[in-house]
């Protein structure tokens, strides 16, 4: 029996991708999405690529009836402000936003600059990233989304992380412009953003606080910067181990702890051009491709992966995740395999 | 029960698509692919999207078995030269190369410049593009790839041919470089290619012998410029019409001319950015997307189409006309829907 | 001895090019740059590009001084409100704009859908573009601005039109999105206008007004496409003409009359990458490039031109033609000769 | 009196470049270009954007007269074979390969893989980057060229190596598809290079040898990611300080080990879009900008730095030490401001 799901604030990019991927599950049935700015105008009028599939107009916040499972594509802290009410709405709750990633609320001040306002609501949330919380989330009844770098850090991470490796590691993610969202800007104007390598965030980027979290190691140091290109991370963290592993056991250790993800690539190649992870296949798709090259006689290790911020950076995990939750095959909806040349 | 289906010539562009549609298809399973140049190696060694699907070596042309279709992708020329031989392998055969386009061995000498490999074999073949042969196509055993330019023309141009509305047009294509498949050269060495606007073709192309027996018109005049662009064609067709009809015929006429057509979307709208078709969002699907502008007090109507080269150009067709052809779904493995933004 | 010149409306991007330009220009010295948005700020706070250069600050246009040339670099219509004021401030001045293009003031309200605010002024303005109107600059004291668009049309079919060759003719360009200037939109957001191909102007553009004017001739069917581009115009124009002339007829008639020009180029080559105009080795100079190629057996001879939009179709041409209107070496301050590989 | 100039290898982009500087440069005349693959032909056919300048034909290497001052744009390990040669034929020999940056044949040994061709002069020649060793190339005879990307990361590190603040540093460089030079292959064929984001040296770079050997540190990490960029190098260093040093002394630090450089320029602004480095808008010229942010409460300062890799990266260093080493004002035929937008 499908499930009636709803999203609020879908005129977004995050709620495009969330409405293209819940338009072709097969368990599922849109009731309503919101938009403010495209009231009563058609879903396709935000997302020309929708144009021709099912019709859908959207409503106003204010008209959202109950559904089995609402997700939220809100710009950040607006999710937190009315939780209350959208908890009411549907037994499942799915947040895109930031608000519900950190489970420390001082974490959470110290990052966003005010105190959280709905800190009692915090561990009611599972992180929405199956590959590594995929037992809470079966037995979940709120997901938060992940943020794009995030991810792409942590999925590079956690197996080193998780068995303690890391002295301390410098990870530095390349980002397309769809990152920003959908609010222009003089920053965002074509003949400026156009070929552009701008570091904008050198230091002090808010998802250092999601790493710490999830992968629990305190010497990270991350960096960013936008690149010539409008989907995509790529992350290139450079590890350096406590002590000098040799490449092959490394191997072993992300086979195994990456066995069986449907999402998770192994990307290590000696031959052809895509010896290592590239994020301009992986558009329009879940994978997070993962390949590292170890430095000789020294400790670094160089982990590089590659995701589509708007899929296994939002809304792929998001739909990953309530798949999970609901009991359903985990990659439903989710299997396009993505393009190539492109 | 599923149809067996292999591929001559697997490892190009065209192949490469092939076999992300046909991995994906309910109705059919791929037994061979074959390749000289990435003989013994995986099909993802090739086209790295596929990586993670089910793994498929290539194999050697010489080494193929009968099977229930098959598809030809190999350089123009070579399909014809061995066509008794793929046509006792398979009852259905699919090639995507330009040797059986074209009815009339005439014109094919005109313009591939030598006489034809096997006349005889011309008027048994259907050209691939339901929207004008769906019929032929429903009864056909043997199918003809289309060629990209010729198809984002012939779309544009079809409702307007039929009703013979044209006195002459001038058709302008803006293509992207995989249509010139994965051989490299300088001409497509990065560097020089990047960022070009290039007049590779402003008189004298060959896909206008596909314009003229499709269109049934002799006043068709056709240039290609290669723009900044992986995937896609876009067709701005400047039509002198022999009377000057308003706009609000026109569009009664495509209405009525591509009514219940799958892959056909009308886009004019008056607001937003996407008023007209755009290719880069039709990238990996199979629409062919057609607008058009009626200059006031002027014979001119502007019609504007898009398609991915690579699909509705290619790969999507032929795996469409084989679905008319096996009387299944349409749309079977063609749903994708785009991305957006991309 | 230097001239002193003043610039209104300094910020925008042609603003910027203009000092580009003028900053290494031996004969004058800027004395004062307007502008309203970055009043008090650095020049290179505008104009990145332009850092480490003489440190000009931004002034108010009510501060403006007087001077011996005075450009305008204003909005449309910006310029003739207060042309009595610039006049008398400068004994030579120079408008960007679209103001004083147009000799007709009937034609200007046509297309600009208003009356011109200074009608009396239009005669007295010259068309500044020099190949066309080289005497009538020698001897001028205002100077109108070129349309980018109108100049790459009108350079291309100039010759043609002059000796009343073309019967009729659609002019086709491709332009980059720096033509629409530095004010920000979701239109011109990256995620959207990145690779895009958007039939911006299918017919009805403006700048169609500057060539009915400059080429006397009125079969002139114009459409403009935006493509994955910042600087640069190409214009495809499919000439009918009245008679089937010969190549060779075509470059003797392109060589004479533009004999001696120089910063027109002809590039027709058979072999090679670069056989024809490419706008992307143009960007920072003020060349136009012109190439054909006939079609055999017809009418149509295909024009293709290619300019940088800033350059020659705004700044590059204002500055030529101010050294025409002063005497100066008419090449000065523009001898750049444009990157390869770029 | 202008210096004879001859140019040995003059077909590749290197040597485009540096003929684009002579030909502008007061001081010199070129005399011969060579070239095996466009010999006979003229400088415009390698080089589009020199269409229109003063016409040269490429010689062969075998007709090279005698000159003044002998540029060697050659492949890799060909100077060295021939040395003996050049220098009877010039005064002045500035090669730009990469066969004597290296003082060390043991190093270079360890790096090229095989022995010096020419051990013996390795220390008579000076390494080309003026910043480092203007005095020394004052009075040299012979200069070598620069990697492009060990100067990006010179440049950016050279004031704190030289005051041994370094701990240890991991240097990312992202590099555009100019660097490769114009020998194509499938890794550099448009659809496959578009758009990546190619790790394609994650560790073991060859210019770590030059960046060791110029800053004398030990403790230096390096990676290259090719991203989507025809021209440029961007250098994002992290770097472990031995203390934590406050912003502001590392303003002081860089504005006293800079002063007076002509291209080195401080970019580091709290507003705007172009607040850090940006390769884009340094097109052409042979500016060096270097920025950085302070991590607070770490001891990680973010050192980012921007040249284009064929000016300041190679032709440009190279036409800047010439100037320095004949005594000519430093900036000549080198003032190019680059062009915003792009």
């Amino acid at each position: 029996m499908t499930k009636k799901v709803s999203i609020i604030g879908g005129s977004g990019y995050t709620g495009g991708e969330l409405i293209r991927l819940l338009l072709f599950h097969p368990n599922v049935e849109i009731q309503q999405v919101t938009s403010q700015r495209y009231l009563g105008k058609f879903v396709h009028n935000a997302h020309p690529n929708l144009r021709g599939q099912r019709l859908i107009k959207f409503t106003s916040p204010d008209q959202i009836q109950p559904c089995d499972i609402l997700f939220l594509a809100l710009p950040h802290k607006t999710a937190a402000r009315d939780i209350e009410r959208y908890t009411t709405l549907a037994e499942h709750v799915i947040d895109l936003s930031a608000d519900f990633r950190l489970r420390d609320a001082a974490v959470y001040k110290k990052w966003y600059g005010e105190d959280h306002a709905a800190p009692t609501w915090l561990d009611r949330f599972v992180y929405g990233l199956p590959e590594l919380h995929r037992e809470e989330l079966a037995s979940a009844k709120y997901i938060s989304g992940v943020g794009c770098n995030a991810t792409a850090v942590n999925l590079a991470l956690y197996p080193l992380a998780k068995n303690q490796l890391i002295d301390h590691v410098v990870a530095e993610v390349k980002v397309g412009s769809s990152e920003g969202g959908n609010s222009y800007s003089l920053a965002s104007h074509h003949p400026e953003r156009s070929g552009a390598v701008r570091s904008f965030a050198p230091t002090t980027h808010r998802h250092q606080a999601e790493m710490q979290q999830e992968l629990n190691i305190s010497q990270i140091y991350f960096s960013a910067t936008a690149i010539e290109m409008v989907r995509g991370v790529m992350c290139t963290a450079h590890c350096f181990l406590k002590d000098d592993i040799e490449e092959k056991e490394v191997w072993k250790l992300y086979r195994k702890e990456y066995k069986g993800e449907p999402f998770i690539r192994l990307v290590k190649d000696n031959t052809g051009i895509y010896r290592f992870p590239e994020p301009k296949i992986l558009q329009g798709t879940n994978y997070c491709d993962i390949g590292f090259a170890k430095e000789k006689n020294s400790k670094r290790l160089v982990v590089i992966s590659a995701i589509d911020n708007l899929m296994k950076g939002a809304a792929g995990s998001a739909v990953q995740s309530m798949n999970v939750m609901m009991g359903w095959e985990e990659k439903t909806a989710l299997n396009f395999p993505g393009l190539h040349p492109i």
